[in-house]
């Protein structure tokens, strides 16, 4: 028997930056050039993008290959889009030295950022998040990813964007239910990493649904805070990236079972309500937090229970069918305080049987 | 205009053990599950594989989920089998925790390769190259991807093994054409990297023909070791691995052309004669260097000139869409001795005009 070692070397830490703005959009594109004048550029976005005219405002006269997704939204978020995104990079004879601009809400970065991870091996993606979801959680961070027809976002990859550039004036055309369920993700990061950040949030509903500039680049500042540290610590979703999982598991089975009726943030806050009930059997929780969690999740006008339809035995097959799952059941985030993950063992994520999760959707149906 | 910045830590260096053995399939699986105990395994092979008895060796009696690439080759090599792959673990309720094995050929390797890359944003994989194209060249090097409708090797990614086994009592099923046209890769290697080993090629092609265990043993090494150092300095393809790529970008065309009835290891003879005229246009050698070379090849059985069927236009367009192509014009490794890669500015790939290459593929139709 012969034997070789092959050594692949490390690969080296990188920076890229997060920029918040009002009313940047117009400004990007020769800052982009600058940074990327030696790439060829793709663009990637949706109708809806389109539509709302920040597409123009970002390229302006420019003529940028672009691919629309369309329709908007998870129904689009497959690979088949991906194929058809890479097939339009290959016609406009785009090669590796390519950059791709993500315009748009996570379900585009999702897309995008995994068009461009396998694209002739890979290329940078910029991320232009321009909703309340995608600028607190899915812009930054890595993950990249489309739905299967058995579950979601289980074809993927960590793909950390080049640069993240946020305008929140983009908000400002987001309808009005997008824009409360994105601030769900606003919700975990502050019930996991900072209660200061959750008294903001409780104080602020008012300004922040007025979509008052100050207020939402707060938010935004907050939220990239949160999310940059928990990627700084674990970039590849390892372990403390857990923790933004909080309300994620029970919350893609309802989302998936929903037939995606439910936008994503509306499955994760029944997500953190079934965590909050869960922390109360498990004694982690008095029944007092969660009374406070379901008031800032029930003034977002967000679903704090099950929808009636939902069979509890296609969640429970779902769950299994979780990403994380190990041994065909995954772990679960739960908080011990507001602020505050639980831990046990130095692990993030911790076993909660599937009969504690049985009783727990059961309650949630009520 | 708020300002965050994200730091991407380095990711750690990683060592990967390549074995070579004969008769060894029989004996690997113990050995995966000690190194894979925690994780599940999901295989990924071919009908000729199976047909050739070399699954149920790697198997023996154990019930294993597995999928057979149907047919077996380039036809495959498309994004639809790396989804029912990928579902296929899926439906088995595989997680994270998996870990893919590839028992084949080139194809099967890169697809499966692939396929673990995505798959929930990336498991391990372990290769088991049984063919002459994949124990010299695509099991090691982290290089997978498959074929888009315009060109090879569009989608992928860089995601490198977590072992490789090459039992090179695997090559003596192999069919004649594909036996001879996967040594092209060893002549390959010998080329950019080791005249010595191309006088072992030269002296040993009786040995190799007749498939005596330990001169095919020796070739492993050989090739091993010229890939392994390669992959050591450049994991990443981007200035060293190019030389790898000596013979193939014309060779890509010209498969792709041929509509993959010429093999890629043919393909590639075509492009190294190619490389060779080109070399002697640009004076980097006399035409008796070439002459050698094609001698080896003609004993291989490969052809040395293009398919009188191809289209020059054609060709050009291909080498347009070239992965590696910057400005629409890929640049070309040449050696400027056996054994030895012709570098410019420190680029191992330099600009060759397309009138040279429209000339020369005009004389490799004569």
């Amino acid at each position: 028997m012969l034997r070789h070692e092959v050594d692949i070397p490390a690969v080296k830490a990188r920076r890229y930056k997060i920029e918040i703005g009002t009313e940047i959009l117009g400004r990007l594109w020769p800052q982009i050039e600058a940074d990327f004048g030696q790439h060829g550029k793709f663009v990637v976005t949706d109708e809806n993008l389109v539509s709302a005219g920040h597409l123009e405002k970002l390229l302006g006269q420019r003529n940028i290959p672009t691919f629309i997704i369309s329709p908007a939204g998870e129904a689009s978020k497959n690979i088949n889009t991906v194929v058809s995104i890479m097939e339009g990079m290959e016609k406009a004879y785009l090669g590796r030295d390519t950059v791709v601009v993500a315009l748009g809400g996570g379900t585009v970065g999702d897309i995008a950022g995994f068009a461009a991870s396998v694209f002739k091996r890979g290329v940078p993606v910029i991320q232009i998040p321009t909703t309340t979801v995608a600028q607190a959680d899915s812009a930054v961070g890595g993950k990249t990813g489309v739905n299967s027809s058995i579950s979601k976002n289980a074809f993927g990859a960590f793909w950390h964007p080049a640069a993240v550039y946020i305008d929140v004036a983009t908000l400002t055309t987001l309808d009005d239910r997008q824009f409360r369920a994105g601030l769900v993700e606003s919700v975990k990061h502050a019930l996991i990493a900072d209660s200061e950040y959750f008294g903001f949030l409780e104080e602020n509903l008012d300004a922040i649904f007025e979509r008052k500039a100050g207020v939402l680049e707060k938010v935004a500042d907050f939220n990239c805070r949160i999310k940059g540290k928990v990627v700084e610590a674990d970039p590849h979703e390892q372990n403390q990236q857990r923790i933004l999982n909080y309300g994620h598991t029970i919350g893609h089975a309802v989302e998936t079972a929903s037939g995606f009726e439910l936008l994503h943030g509306e499955a994760v806050a029944i997500g953190i309500i079934a965590a909050g009930l869960i922390e109360i059997e498990l004694q982690l929780a008095q029944p007092d937090r969660l009374d406070r969690i379901r008031r800032i999740l029930e003034k977002l006008g967000v679903p704090v229970k099950l929808p009636k339809d939902l069979a509890e035995d296609k969640l429970i097959d779902l769950i299994k069918h979780d990403k994380k799952a190990i041994d065909k059941w995954p772990r679960f985030v739960l908080i011990s305080d507001i602020g505050q993950v639980h831990s046990q063992d130095g692990q993030w994520a911790v076993k909660v049987g599937q009969q504690l999760v049985e009783k727990t959707l059961r309650r949630l149906q009520r």
